[in-house]
């Protein structure tokens, strides 16, 4: 039987995406449930709600609790992150790519790496410098990849994967979705595997 | 030695407190802690963020993913939950309550009825005579007790009571304090239960 899909959807400057990012692999070969891999911009989505910037910007305290809530996350699964000293991290072109990836073997480490880049290493992933340096230690062909992500139909698939998340009634990342049941936030990863395994013993 | 004190920040019209006000008396008698009841007003503090409305009503998208994953909580708990045809009550008559009888031993009680009130069975908890029915269902004198509750001095322990929580950098409930550390959000009571045992451990 072929296994059941989970979709991650998640946003390179997120950063509870980063804590899904960082587990959702193990969870998938215990669970034995394939990963769809779904970036997308929240940008476009948090502009339609009035937001500018990160509500975790707009709204000072959500912002301050965020960040206590997230090095506590961290801490208890030994993730080594380190608050950015920009944030939101630009993630256009790191989302391109793994749009252009997201069906290539690679596209786990990838965004695993980029994560890292953003929340553990305070790098800045809107860098083509950077991406370059990730990619090539995946020893892929950085500039191959780069200048393919940057071709206009590849930009138009991450638009209408961002137009697809709105319809689907994504509004804040990471968001799961098992056949029509929409979960957001790291917390609700656990449901979601829950629903997919109820799903796969019933077939 | 005293049991340490988990601090229950909550707000009758919250639907996510619903869900700690029915476990939290649960898990203080299984983990030997003591809840310090802290009912406050979320409307003062959503005010200050420009919110006139639950931001459940103000974002469409959210509010109707939450209304989801809550009736899914609640299915899990085994709690009858039914969505309310009014979002949000005016908690205001339940919450003078509460913090009058916030040291009482019928306050878990008198906490649990009227969220059920709202979340279970669809009444109008602003409506003093659903309140009087409440409280004389905990064999206790409805008169003596709301007619205390809208006594100036006790109006004004709420307001404290409510300023004293933006001090303390909430923005939303609930929310739990063990210590100077602030969990927000149903999903964070294990992880503040477990730094209060932490701590009893270390005493």
């Amino acid at each position: 039987m072929k296994n059941q899909s989970l979709e991650f959807w998640y946003e390179f400057a997120s950063t509870y995406s980063y804590l899904s990012a960082m587990r959702i692999e193990n969870l998938a070969s215990r669970y034995q449930f394939e990963i769809a891999w779904k970036p997308f911009m929240l940008g476009p989505i948090f502009k339609e709600q009035g937001w500018h910037d990160s509500p975790f910007n707009i709204y000072p305290a959500k912002g301050r609790y965020m960040w206590t809530d997230l090095a506590r996350q961290s801490r208890k699964r030994e993730l080594s992150f380190r608050k950015p000293s920009v944030f939101p991290r630009n993630g256009l072109l790191a989302a391109r790519i793994a749009i252009l990836g997201s069906k290539e073997p690679w596209i786990s480490a990838f965004t695993q790496k980029v994560f890292q880049a953003n929340f553990e290493k305070d790098e800045d992933i809107s860098d083509v410098e950077k991406i370059k340096l990730i990619l090539n230690s995946l020893d892929l062909d950085s500039d191959k990849i780069i200048a393919l992500s940057q071709e206009g139909e590849n930009k138009e698939l991450l638009k209408a994967q961002t137009e697809r998340a709105k319809q689907l009634g994504i509004f804040g990342a990471p968001s799961f979705i098992v056949k029509d049941e929409l979960f957001w936030g790291d917390d609700r990863l656990e449901d979601a595997i829950e629903l997919l395994t109820d799903l796969k013993k019933s077939l």
